[in-house]
């Protein structure tokens, strides 16, 4: 603009962010205005927004291990992995995380969206072409969008277009993206298909199973060890200890070479500070749990099949569930977020997707099903979405 | 490439991640190899490495808080902060720490990292310009790449630099991004010169206080209080949870329009699980504390520049802390590990910093302060670091 000391007008400090009134007026306009609520340890709402697919947050063995490891190991890790935040907690939770998903070795981050930040950055760069689902998750996105790779997102579930994408590349390194349960509606991408068509391409696939890992596959397993392909040599994993596992945290699994790479060039990884020990305790007494009672996954996937059926004779448009998340059609966005609120007040706390949050621009009420839900439960969810639905949800 | 079905040869999928082993090779060659070691809860070092200035993650109250969440609200959060993530804790952690720095409003992410992310980006976008220190936070430089802004990374701690830049950019509005205290020389940013720069070019300024908090201003009311800057409308703050308050977690501080904002717009805020309510709870604990206990920051500060002293009697090339980080300079990256790796096995834990964790490309061994050092520790500590050196790296 202009030199220093020239006659160009300052703006004074006061108004320096006056741009973002601009824009809350247009979000609040649009009735998109989101505000956070805090919630009460004891508020006593049916559960039916949070991703605890298996109940085990609150599970004593679980929420115990938490508070011992505190008490053992301090509120927090001190430091990043590289310097003093790896502790034997971190070494064994990525021992049996990879053990159970039938991968060589796993690498825990400190959430979900830095482990996919670090696995995406990490495998592509400038010398890479990514070929995403369209439908992926945001932290994924993000994750291309610092790669500085060709990236290219194609049609939701579409092998062929995948196909298509990877055959026209024009760098020779390729990486494919997908989440395995597409986090909105609760759909399952074709494994199998995109593991058939990278490899007539010479390309890597990467799956993110945080929707799957508990939910899917044999004791929970992981949607990519239900299509075979956990332990492939050209398959990187990566998975949240904050769903299933009822914790915080996130994790990348794969190749031991694959792994060894995120140590050394992950900025999420090498930037950041470790994983909690409540967090990594937590989350290992919770893989200890669904090891010991394989029968959590089955029960998560039951209950979401009960819940889209009973919507679906009360009339709504809803999803067929492939994992735990059953996706109920709102008018709008404005409907979906009275529809949800009148929910809660009759104390069944349901998920509210608007945009930007949802790809396709279509509100609806997400909700997950829990391995614990009672019979009870499960009827007094049903009766109170159907009584509190607008008019205009019915199909 | 080709076409699908055409004459090109296929990688066979074993061989899809053979690129990652020339790199590997690379890095061995050159002594950069990282690797994760697992610390023993029982080990016994002296740490002079981790981030717990105060030596609150061990502190009973702190711990003990921790412990306690985990049991009454769960191990996890169970989702992100706009669905079921935001407890009780979250809110009065956010209404305490903005309380304490001086500032209106603050948001708690899961991490230092993603609240980086989330402010740059959230704040900026393709209309903007940036213009940062060279020197600042990798996750503030991810920020500014996935911002789309126009960005300038200009000289180390130069006001005058960061006018040049915002006099000459070509975006209306303007975002100017530092550290407080630099994570790894520990030099303090001019933060006076810096706001009145950007007062001067109608900029808002960003700090990531997340060395500053706890150790410098008032009480540890950290850097950008002790400028007088806390609560300025054109200043936003980001800080950590998990270095001086020994938790997890990050925090952005600001206007509230800005934190408004944020909740609307930062991605990895609204695509990310909620803080874990042990790391919460313990962040809060840790912040009473020190509102209980205002000698820490000072003790903390005496105990760095003691180390600094010593050390610079004894013959080495060291930092004057402004903070609790002290650095010595080493020969060279291979001298840099072998140093600590002595000083390991005689018993004191010191980090050891080199490329490409270094701005500068200087290797150094990097020393950090507690408040709660004995007076046995710091000789023990001069002892061993002195015993243990390279003959080159006096000066």
């Amino acid at each position: 603009m202009n030199a220093p000391g020239s006659a160009r007008t300052v703006t004074p400090p006061e108004h320096v962010f006056d741009w973002l009134d601009g824009i809350a007026e247009q979000r609040a306009d649009a009735g998109l205005t989101r505000v956070l609520r805090a919630r009460s340890a004891e508020e006593g709402q049916l559960d039916l927004a949070g991703n605890d697919y298996l109940g085990l947050a609150r599970d004593k063995r679980v929420a115990g291990a938490a508070a011992a490891a505190a008490l053992r190991w301090g509120a927090g890790a001190t430091g990043s992995r590289l310097v003093t935040g790896s502790t034997e907690l971190h070494a064994e939770l990525e021992y049996e995380l990879a053990r159970f998903c039938g991968a060589q070795a796993a690498l825990v981050f400190s959430s979900g969206f830095t482990a996919n930040l670090g696995a995406v950055t990490a495998l592509t760069g400038r010398e890479a072409a990514i070929v995403t689902d369209k439908y992926i998750h945001a932290s994924l996105i993000e994750g291309c969008r610092l790669s500085r790779a060709d990236v290219a997102a194609v049609a939701h579930n579409s092998p062929e277009a995948v196909e298509h994408a990877l055959a026209t590349r024009r760098k020779q390194r390729a990486l494919v993206v997908t989440d395995s349960v597409f986090s909105v509606d609760g759909d399952l991408a074709p494994l199998r298909e995109l593991s058939a068509v990278c490899r007539r391409h010479s390309a890597a696939l990467l799956v993110d199973d945080a929707h799957g890992l508990g939910v899917l596959g044999d004791g929970g397993r992981g949607a990519v060890h239900a299509a075979g392909l956990a332990g492939e040599p050209d398959v990187v994993i990566t998975v949240t200890l904050s769903k299933s596992l009822g914790a915080q945290g996130g994790a990348v699994l794969g190749p031991r070479r694959v792994i060894k790479h995120l140590v050394n060039t992950a900025r999420s990884f090498i930037f950041d500070t470790a994983l909690a020990p409540a967090s990594a305790a937590s989350a290992l007494a919770a893989l200890r749990v669904l090891q010991d009672e394989p029968e959590l996954a089955e029960r998560v996937r039951t209950r979401a099949n009960e819940l889209s059926t009973r919507l679906h004779e009360a009339g709504f448009a809803v999803t067929v569930p492939d994992g735990a998340v059953v996706s109920v059609r709102a008018p709008g966005p404005d409907d979906a977020v009275a529809w949800a609120a009148r929910c809660a007040e009759r104390g069944v706390r349901v998920g509210c997707f608007r945009p930007p949050s949802v790809p396709d621009g279509v509100s609806r009420l997400r909700l997950t099903a829990r391995a614990d839900l009672t019979d009870s439960e499960m009827d007094r969810a049903v009766t109170v979405i159907t009584e509190t639905a607008p008019p205009q949800a019915r199909r």
